[in-house]
């Protein structure tokens, strides 16, 4: 079992060193201003799951990685680009521990920026010759699902009452389909069957709900320090997770109370721990993070992989910190 | 004459009403926030020249219309999605007669309307099944290049001189190659030559450039009524037009005497015009722009074309108002 944990850690670090470096060398030559922020956006400290999870799903599958590092890196930029833009519509300063581009220059080269890092996202497409304009199809639906997300996401702050439901399908357009297109990319990099890509599409919305969930969790229980963003957002902008949909769908009154008084964020927060305790909402909210995590784990079994180090990113990301 | 000239002003509105009935087909599920704005951009009465001449350049070289009309609501939305990112940057309130949508809304809604008809133009090519690979590469080419022409347009406004080459590049790579691979897809529509395609692209390419001399030069002799978008921003945020740069590769001392006098943009005009007027600049610019549309109309003469729509476009756009 030592063995299989080191063999899997040394294989994450080798990607993310291939991710890192991949990024470095994407946009060198353009005008400076997009230069300059498209390459402070990149070389943020992400945790880099997305393009990680790509590559390990076509590993896994026995593919050669080779043919899943545009993919990956594609997609990575396409997250990049929806972090820009949605932290101009949060107003978010801080991100990944630094501050948000338009935060450090301004919201007219934030828009440029995302811009600029969606067009590259698909410029590297171009350059992934295995499955091309397969792999590009599927993109443009990412981009469609990741923008239509953000829509719902916003006009979610303006309601007062959002189901789980609701939420559910809004978090599998942004997170869940993101990081369910990295599973199902990968696998066609590897030249997998229909079969197998669409239970791995499958595996990897699982793994992007028990994700975006573990986030809302984290950002009532955990601290800016090891978020490394501003949590007071969420709160400030109304924003519907995981835990005030289920608080709203049992207790909406007791909700709206608390949300509806003029107090700090942070005091707010303190607040609703208590509430979300006397719910049983934490523990709800533990349950749901693990009943996908255990989906995800049943998909893998189904298929026949190579090795296990998919299951080793389930209990990785189980067990992460931030 | 008369007769081919009743052809072809017959040609153009059934191409604009079935572009117009396509654009209101284009998006009519999803989050109401993005259906709504992004259907009050696409209903703007715009000039439709961009699809205009990619359904004519299709349909000039033999080839079937149906198999271009996805191609040119593409690049229609393209550049309806760089006109709201772009009047965010530029701070305009005024576009096609109607207020910008972050005017008429906010910027986080102009962000998510700007990405949604981005997305929405590459969703329309995936349709799109004639050539369709090739088609969506030399599409996202023309995304980096309006991204990285407007960088470029960015950092020309902190610049003191700009010169004719660099103005050149810059609108070359914005509305030079928007139009010019309008000419150059609806020639691969047609299923034209490589040469073919390479000559339609040229031809687009000079088309562009001309246009955009025009759209500078009424910046300056037109008004706001005619050209329905506010004019000043472009003095005030220190545009560089090709007027201002001829001025400033001839006389820079008087032309920044004039941009840092501390009166109202639309005295800064009135000043400007006696200047161009002194230095010959408005018929340098006059004769650029004639001077384009010629070397426009020799590319086509190189063509074997089925009529004469395009030159009849050309006409049609030397002679516009706005």
């Amino acid at each position: 079992m030592r063995m299989l944990i080191l063999s899997f850690n040394k294989t994450i670090k080798n990607f993310r060193d291939i991710i890192d470096s991949n990024l470095k060398e994407v946009y060198l030559q353009g005008p400076e201003n997009m230069v300059q922020t498209a390459n402070f956006v990149m070389s943020a400290k992400g945790k880099r799951i997305r393009p990680i999870l790509t590559m390990l799903s076509c590993k896994s599958l026995g593919g050669n990685i080779q043919n899943s590092i545009n993919v990956a890196i594609a997609i990575e930029l396409l997250h990049n680009f929806t972090l820009v833009h949605d932290d101009i519509m949060d107003e978010d300063n801080l991100r990944h521990g630094q501050p948000t581009v338009h935060n450090k220059w301004d919201i007219s080269t934030a828009v440029l920026t995302g811009d600029s890092l969606l067009w590259l996202s698909l410029d590297v497409l171009k350059r992934n010759t295995k499955n091309r304009e397969e792999v590009i199809l599927h993109f443009i639906d990412a981009i469609k699902l990741v923008c239509e997300g953000q829509g719902y996401d916003k006009m979610f702050e303006e309601e007062k009452h959002v189901s789980i439901a609701q939420y559910e399908s809004m978090i599998g357009m942004k997170t869940g389909y993101m990081i369910g297109l990295c599973s199902h990319l990968g696998s066609i990099c590897a030249g997998a069957s229909v079969e197998v890509q669409s239970k791995m599409k499958k595996y990897g919305l699982e793994i992007g709900k028990a994700y975006q969930i573990q986030d809302d969790y984290m950002e009532i229980y955990s601290s800016e320090d090891i978020m490394k963003k501003s949590l007071k957002s969420d709160i400030e902008l109304n924003k519907k997770t995981y835990m005030i949909c289920l608080a709203s769908d049992i207790d909406p009154e007791g909700l709206n109370k608390i949300l509806s008084l003029k107090v700090s964020s942070s005091d707010k927060i303190v607040l609703l721990r208590d509430f979300f305790d006397d719910l049983e909402i934490k523990n709800k909210t533990i349950e749901q993070i693990n009943k996908s995590f255990a989906s995800a784990e049943k998909i893998l079994s189904e298929i026949d992989l190579k090795n296990d180090h998919l299951s080793q990113l389930n209990k990785y990301l189980i067990n992460r910190g931030y």
